[in-house]
C-alpha cells in the first residue's frame, strides 16, 4: 500500500500524535528536534508530501508549496490566526486549509480580561514592590497604589440604591478593535464586571459583510445589556471613547501600526489598552510614548512586534511600569492547546484522506 | 458655641475632608503627617471627642475609648472588616460604629479574579522571564507556559456542539470559604468565564442564620446557573473539590489559619487557593510548602500575615514562582477608596450629630 507522506514542523504532545501513528494509511514524517523547526529540514522534508502540519512559526509560501509538489492536499496550522500562510496559492492550487478557531475563544479572553485588570490595578508596578522586598517601605494612604475600576464609580448605587443603575452611561466604555468571536467572548465576560457599554470598529482586513445594528442589539439582549448600548462607531471614535480598548483583529499588512502615535493622541489619559491579538497592529514605540507621558493610564500586551527575539529586557514596552507584557500565552493552557493539537491532526487526516476537516477555511475569496 | 471634637487618623483626600471641614459644629483634628498614625498622638488627642475616624492600622480598643471618655458618640472606620475594634466595649457603652461595607464589594471580586487568572495562568513566571530579558531564550512548543483553564475544556463544545454544555459538572468548580457579598460578586464574575458549580463553606466567625438551599438557589437562578448548581459543604469537601479555592471571610480568632497543611493535603495538584480577605486565615509557611511540593497548583494572595512588615524579599511567599503577591490592594481603586473615604466622613458626622449614619454595624449582639 502506498502511504500519504504527513510533514508535522513540531511534535503536538501525547494526545495528539498517537492519532497520526494509529493511522496506517500515513507515513508522519516529525521534525527531530526541541526547537524551532528549520526552513531547511521543512523544505527537504516535503517534497511528495500530502499534508503539512506547521505552527505560526512556519511561512507556508510559493517555495514551500511548490517543493512539495502535486501530491499537497492539505495545510493544517496549530493556530487561529493563518498570516505566515499564503492563501491566494493555496486557493489557487486547490489545497485546503485547517486552522484552530473558536476552540482557543475562551483561553484569549480569560487573558485580555487578566490583561485589562493588571494594566488597570498597577499590577506591574505592586509585583515589583513586593518581589523587590519594599512593601514593608509603604504606609497605607488613601489613594496608595489606586487604579481606575473596570465597574466605574461604586457610590451612587451605595448612597442611592433606588437610582438608575442600569443606565448605561454609568461604567466604564469598552471599545474593540475588531469584534469577532474572540471580542465577543471578552464582552461577555465584561458585562459580569458591570460594563454596560461596548462600542467597536470592525476588522479592517474583513471582508466579510459588517454586522448590522439589529445584530447588534440581538447580541446586547443575549448579554443582558440594554439595547443601543453596542454600537459600531469610527477608529476615531473608538480611540476617544473607550476606557478600555481591546485590540482583538488579524494581523497582516491591511492592520499594521493600526495603533499608533495619532490613536494615542485621541485617547483618555484615563484609558487603558489592550493587544491580545498580533504585535503588528502596536506601535511598540508609539505606545512606550503614550505611557511615559501619560497620554493613557497604562497598557497590558498578550503580543509584541517582533517577538520573541526583539523583545529584550531594553524593549521599550518592557522597561515600561504601566505595561505589562506577557510572552503570547493567549492560548496556552493545558485543555485549550491540547484541543488545538487533536484539531490540528484531525484537520490533516481530513485533508488528506479527502473527507470531513473539523475546522477548515473557506479559501474560495482567496483566488 | 460648644464644638464636636472628630479626630481623624489619616487625611482621607480632597473629596472627603471638605466635608467635615465644611461643618460649623465640628473641631476637625488631623494627624498631621503622612505616614502611619503614632498611637502616643492619638490616644492624646482623642481626649474629650465625639467622634473618631480610624483606618484598619488603627486598634480602637479600651485604652482609647477610655482615653476618649464619655464625649464619645462614634468610631467610623474606612474599611469593610472591623477586627481591628473591639466590638463589646463598644456596644456596652453605646458607641455607635461605622464602617465601609459593599462598597468595596466590586473592586475586591475583580481582584479576587485578577488572582485566579494570575495564579492560573503562571503570571509570575511569566512576567519575571519578559522582564529579565529571558522571552528570546525561550521557543514555542504546544504546552510551554500552560496552566489550567478557568472554564474547563472547550474542546467537547467544537467537536459537538450540540452535545450538554450546561452539565454543571463539564467546567470547573469554584469553591468559598465565606459566602458573603465579595463572594457573591467573584461568582457572578466567573459565571461569565464558564464557571456552573459552586461549593461554598460558610464564614465560620458569623453567628448570622446560614443561608438555605433555597436562597442558593435563588442566587443561581439570578446568575444564569441550574438549580442545584449551589451547594454548601464541609470544610474537608470544600478543600478536596475545588478548583480554585477562594477564602473570603473576616479575619480574627474564630478563622486564624484555618487554611493550613491539612487542609492543602487535601486539595487538587491542579487547584489554585486565593486569599483576598485578611492574611491571618492562611498559614504561609504551610501554603509556600504545599506550592513546592506541588500538592497545588497555584496561588494568589492580597494580603498576607504579618503585612507589610514582616513581608519581605526573604518571605516564603514571595520566594515561591507559583504565589502572586499583591500589597493588599483589593479596594484600591480611585472610585472605591473615594466612595469609601466620603462613607467614613458621613458616618461620622451622623453618629456625633446624633443623626442617620449611611451604614452602620448593628452593635446589639455583641454586648
Amino acid at each position: 500500500m502506498e502511504k500519504y507522506k504527513v510533514v508535522v514542523s513540531r511534535d503536538l504532545g501525547p494526545d495528539a500524535m498517537p492519532y497520526l501513528f494509529a493511522r496506517p494509511e500515513l507515513e508522519v514524517i516529525v521534525w527531530p528536534e526541541g526547537g524551532l523547526c528549520e526552513r531547511k529540514w521543512l523544505l527537504e522534508n516535503v517534497q511528495g508530501a500530502s499534508g503539512i502540519i506547521v505552527t505560526l512559526a512556519e511561512k507556508v509560501d510559493e517555495e514551500l508549496i511548490d517543493k512539495a509538489g502535486p501530491s499537497l492536499k492539505v495545510v493544517s496550522t496549530m493556530s487561529v490566526g493563518y498570516e505566515h500562510v499564503s492563501l491566494p496559492i493555496l486557493a489557487k492550487r486547490g489545497i485546503r486549509l485547517g486552522y484552530t478557531p473558536d476552540i482557543l475563544t475562551d483561553a484569549v479572553a480569560d487573558v485580555a480580561i487578566l490583561l485589562a485588570l493588571m494594566a488597570s490595578r498597577n499590577v506591574k508596578q505592586t509585583t515589583t514592590i513586593v518581589q523587590n522586598g519594599d512593601w514593608p517601605n509603604y504606609t497605607w494612604s488613601p489613594f496608595l497604589f489606586c487604579g481606575p475600576q473596570i465597574s466605574g464609580d461604586p457610590l451612587p448605587s451605595i448612597i442611592s440604591p433606588s437610582e438608575s443603575t442600569t443606565d448605561i452611561d454609568t461604567g466604564r466604555v469598552a471599545g474593540f478593535l475588531g469584534f469577532g468571536r474572540i471580542a465577543k467572548a471578552t464582552l461577555k465576560r465584561l458585562v459580569a464586571f458591570g460594563v454596560k457599554r461596548c462600542i467597536y470598529t470592525g476588522n479592517p482586513s474583513s471582508s466579510s459583510k459588517n454586522s448590522s445594528s439589529e445584530e447588534d442589539d440581538k447580541l446586547a439582549s443575549q448579554l443582558g445589556l440594554s439595547p443601543g448600548s453596542i454600537t459600531r462607531v469610527s477608529l476615531q471614535d473608538l480611540a476617544s471613547r473607550s476606557d478600555i480598548l481591546f485590540v482583538l483583529a488579524p494581523g497582516g499588512q491591511s492592520t499594521y501600526h493600526i495603533i499608533n502615535a495619532s490613536i494615542f493622541s485621541l485617547m483618555k489619559p484615563t484609558s487603558i489598552l489592550i493587544n491580545a491579538s498580533r504585535g503588528t497592529l502596536v506601535d511598540s514605540y508609539a505606545l512606550a510614548d503614550a505611557l511615559r507621558e501619560k497620554k493613557i493610564w497604562g497598557a497590558g500586551v498578550d503580543v509584541v512586534e517582533g517577538e520573541p527575539g526583539e523583545v529584550r529586557k531594553d524593549h521599550p514596552l518592557v522597561k515600561e511600569e504601566r505595561c505589562v507584557v506577557l510572552p503570547h500565552v493567549g492560548s496556552a493552557t493545558f485543555e485549550t492547546r491540547k484541543g488545538m493539537a487533536l484539531l490540528t491532526v484531525r484537520n490533516v487526516v481530513g485533508g488528506v484522506l479527502g473527507g470531513k476537516m473539523p475546522t477548515e477555511l473557506e479559501l474560495k475569496e482567496y483566488i
